[in-house]
Formats: structure tokens, C-alpha cells, sequence
């Protein structure tokens, strides 16, 4: 009896990804021990062809893309990652070259950041690419970083830069010239600050990471806390790439404060606590930049210009429904 | 500051459907205690529209549908149900009444089957409907049912009836006369097995969910205990609307025997365990039949038609990728 190629591609480029766990992927489903004295996080991303990634990405960044959003989400909650399982939704003549190049960037990133693969389903549909990762991870209890901690007073922290996922789209769509393709690549291939983000116990007050675009996950965190929060465009990091983009086109600062795809932190860091986050985010070789602070109010986002006067933004973020 | 659309359709559709640990769908993953003393039993399945499901398919159905595949991959494991995450990727003119629709399926669920919510991810798509879910559930330790241990001479057994699902797919689009929607309803609303699954253990020694066609998914058993199987056509247990069917055109036979979307328990027992089984199926109210049993030898299934003789099934089961 042969065996249905969906389960060969699977054996041949998903099993070596798998975890003790997934029962060699053979079993209905995977039998997972939580480790002992933890608590579990868990959370679950989709990324669509031709809205989350290009249907000229490669193979492996798209994966790579998939479990680097997933990893961003249990940074933002302080976890250490266990383990994932993913859905993976393709046209039926979508050449096995492309699974080896997705599993190849899974197995790559795997390596990096300490997680394996637990189950999933690889199915075909009619329509682009759609693909769903679960992850796991751990954290000692209630010590889960929140949305909901931020007071008056803390900082507004960001960690790396932002804009450059959302200048980078435009950039890998040819709407932007990208030299050397550093914004494409920051697109392409965020950098989830899961090592960081387990410093933060203690430290921040409030966490998330950055998503779908800084003022729109900021008010998330106003809302979180019942507060409202004031920064500086001034002060909002930028790579070189997206500050030389913003120098030849001042309405591109816009798109870095509104855009998605940073998978950056968003923090509240109590003024106490600054010198320890200086501290965490050096040993981890990882930049923070203090862009404002939370004050007491309605739950708003205000943009200060450089001239000290709010800026009217358009939207204020990424969204799929508007 | 408004809430981006896709906030308003999360909290007002599925903020209802969390559990605790889902932080009320705030926060950037959901964190769970695992039940103390207990092994996690982790499965994901993809559903696509056009593919797993109709377009015009209700909303509810769909939801339950989903929710359903993923519990028939838990009872499969004998697990208890404690909880799940969904990615839901749609086209963005879906009306609020598809969502209000689909959150009331899982809802009914979420209380038949006593399991909650735990976050996910709701998105966008320019293509078909594509949904996947994540399901938690746990075990004793060690006493997850496999799909490993049949040994020859174990009987081969089946929950409930065969084929309604693969010819409930015919009726459902029009192929197959279906009076009073019998085999439609079975295809379009499964009846995951869960709660005999929970007494199977010491049971079966072997066991899976059946989801891709009889045949196929016996040679999964097969291959995972490194033996043949032989089971009886005649034995297979059809449903009245199937046997009508099949007598009206006895080639439908074998699309029972192979098609998929049964979401039957199919079980290797010992003789020794069969009053056992015949016991528990009582008490859970579930009809048990024994097809054939297990038999050394190279890992092949084969299906003796009335007259003894082998069929030969044109297809193995359901592929994605044939």
C-alpha cells in the first residue's frame, strides 16, 4: 500500500523538525509533558500569502517569518519557548522544493531560538498559501509579562527600531528603492526578542511586542492599563534605512509610527526600574529607546512632532477589517 | 482612539467563548496551568473552504465542524478536552452575521464537550475561508492511546457507521439523493467519539480516529504495528441512508470504504478485551462493530468482498496531493 504524498512530503521534510513529543508525527496527535512547576503559554498566529508575506517570498523566510512572529508573542509574555504545531495550507502543484526550503528555515530557527516541532496538518486549498503556527512556551507562575501593569509616570520603551517592517513592505513591492535590501530584509525576517523578553520580570511594568504598527499596539497598552500615553516622533528609533527613507520623504515617518510587522517590545518601565532594563537589554546585545511616557486619562496615543504639536495620523495601525 | 474592526468582531463574537487563562483575548498569548500530574495531548487541524467544507455551508456548522475534527483527534488519544486556539482567516467583506454565526457554533460545542477558548489569531484572506485550530486536552501519564500497538489476531473495530461522510459530501452537492438530509448532516457535523475514547484505555491497543477513509487510515495501524489486516466488506457498519445508497449503486460501496470525514474511533482489541469494549460502548451509548482483525505479516489492508474474494479499491483514501 503506498503511502498519500501529503504524508511523504511530510516524513521526508517535517519529521526531521519533530520533538520526542510528536510521536514521530505517526499519532493523532502529540503527548507533551508541561514541565513541572510551570505554567504554559500559548498563543497562535496565521500569515496568508499576499497579505502577511509576498507570493515571491522564499520558502524557508516565509517559515522563518511564521515561527519569528509566534516567538515575538511569547517574548512580549516573558516565556521560554517548548514547542509549536502548524497548519499548512498550499495549492496541490506547489513543487516539494518549496517544502524543503520551508522546512529548512524552520529547522534553522529551531536551532536558533530552542523550540521543536510538535504536530500539525498539512492540507491543499484552491486559494494562496495559508499557514497557522500554535506555540508553547514556558513561564514560572504569575509571572507571565502583561499588558495591563503600565502607570502613570512609567516610560514608553521600544526595543530595535521601528518602521522597518512596514517601509520594507514597501520596499520588497518596489514602491521604495532599498539599497542593499536592509528594509526588505527586516520584513522578511523579524527579530523576536524572546532572550530580552525573559529579563523583563520585575523590570517591565507592561509588555507586548509591536505588531500591527507602534500608535495602534500602544493604545492597547493605554487601554490595558486605563491610562493614556504621550510620545515623541523625535525619539522613535529608526534604522539608517528608514531614517534616510524618511529624510527624502517626510510622510513615510507616518508609515513607520502606524505601520506593522516590527515585532519589536513595547514596554512600561517604571523610572526605578531603568537602570535594570538598561542593564538586561546590554547583556542581550539588544538597543531600547525611551519615546515617551504613560500619564493619567482617557485611553489615547498622543504623537508629539518635532515642533511639540500633535501630529494627526491617519489610521492608527494595521488593520484586516477596515 | 476606535478599536480596529477586527478587535470589535474578536471581543464582541469570541470574547464570550474564553476561558481565564485566555486573559480575557488581551493580552499576546494565553497562560494556562496544566492540570497537575497530567501529560498535555496537543493537535492542530486545518479546515479550507471548498476543500474541507462548502461555501454555503452554515456558519455554526463550520465552527463546530473545526472544533469537531480537532476533538476526534482527542478522543483518538483517550484524552480529556480542557481547551483550544483558532487562526480565522476570511475575506474582509465577511458579514458580522457569518461571525455571530460561527461563534454561536463553538459556543454549543464549548458546552457539549466542556472545553474553552484560549486566544488566536483573526486575519484577512483574499482566497478561500481557511480556519485552523489548536486543541489541548490531557492524559494519565503514559496512557495516551497509540496507533502503535496492535498485535495479529487483535480484532479490528469501528464506532458508529461508516461512509455517511464521504456520501454526505456527494449529497451535500447534489450527486447523491439524500431524503431528509441524513448524510449531509453527518458530513457537515461529525460525532467525535470523546467520551469512549476516555474509557478505551487498557482496551484497545490500538487506536486512531478515522478521517481519511477506512482503508487508509487502517493501513496507518498497519504500518505502525508492522502487520497486516483483513477485514470484511459486508461487516463494515453502514448507517440505513448509507445502505440505501449502496444498494442503489453498490459502487458506492467502496467510496465508503475509502472516502474520508468519518470521525469514527477505528481500534485494534485484543479478544480478550472485547466484552470489556462491548461494556464501555454500552455505557457511553456508542454502537461497536468488529470488521476483521489483525494478522502477521507485511503492512496491508485488505477488504473481502461478499463472496471472500479481495476488493480492489481504486484509491487508498482522501490525499491533498494526489
Amino acid at each position: 500500500m503506498s503511502i498519500p504524498p501529503e504524508f511523504s512530503l511530510i516524513y521526508k521534510h517535517f519529521l526531521p523538525l519533530a520533538g520526542p513529543g510528536a510521536l514521530a508525527l505517526g499519532d493523532d496527535a502529540a503527548v507533551f509533558a508541561p514541565p513541572a512547576g510551570r505554567e504554559l503559554v500559548i498563543a497562535a498566529d496565521a500569515m496568508v500569502e499576499g497579505v502577511h508575506f509576498l507570493p515571491d517570498d522564499p520558502a524557508d523566510l516565509v517559515a522563518r517569518k511564521l515561527l519569528r512572529t509566534n516567538l515575538s508573542d511569547l517574548a512580549a509574555m516573558g516565556a521560554v519557548p517548548l514547542g509549536y504545531l502548524m497548519t499548512v495550507s498550499v495549492r496541490r502543484d506547489t513543487p516539494e522544493a518549496w517544502f524543503a526550503g520551508f522546512a529548512a528555515g524552520l529547522a534553522a530557527d529551531q536551532a536558533e531560538f530552542g523550540l521543536q516541532l510538535l504536530g500539525g496538518d498539512t492540507t491543499s486549498t484552491p486559494g494562496p498559501a495559508s499557514l497557522s503556527l500554535t506555540i508553547l512556551g514556558s513561564v514560572t507562575p504569575g509571572a507571565a509579562l502583561r499588558r495591563n501593569g503600565a502607570r502613570p509616570g512609567d516610560g514608553v520603551w521600544v526595543t530595535g527600531t521601528i518602521g522597518d517592517g512596514a517601509l520594507g513592505l514597501l520596499a520588497a513591492t518596489g514602491r521604495l528603492p532599498d539599497p542593499g535590501g536592509v528594509l526588505a530584509g527586516r520584513y522578511r525576517l523579524p527579530q523576536p526578542r524572546v532572550a530580552l523578553g525573559q529579563c523583563l520580570g520585575g523590570i517591565a511594568a507592561a509588555a507586548m511586542d509591536v505588531s500591527d504598527g507602534l500608535v495602534q499596539d500602544l493604545g492597547h497598552l493605554c487601554r490595558g492599563g486605563g491610562l493614556g500615553a504621550v510620545i515623541e516622533a523625535s525619539r522613535v528609533p529608526l534604522s539608517q534605512a528608514a531614517a534616510a527613507a524618511v529624510a527624502g520623504d517626510p510622510a513615510l515617518l507616518a508609515r513607520c509610527l502606524a505601520g506593522g510587522d516590527d515585532y519589536e517590545l513595547l514596554l512600561a518601565v517604571p523610572e526605578s526600574r531603568e537602570a535594570a532594563l538598561l542593564a538586561a537589554a546590554a547583556s542581550c546585545g539588544v538597543a531600547v529607546t525611551r519615546i515617551g511616557h504613560f500619564r493619567p486619562g482617557i485611553p489615547e496615543v498622543t504623537v508629539l512632532g518635532p515642533d511639540g504639536v500633535p501630529l494627526a495620523l491617519a489610521a492608527g495601525g494595521w488593520s484586516h477589517f477596515a
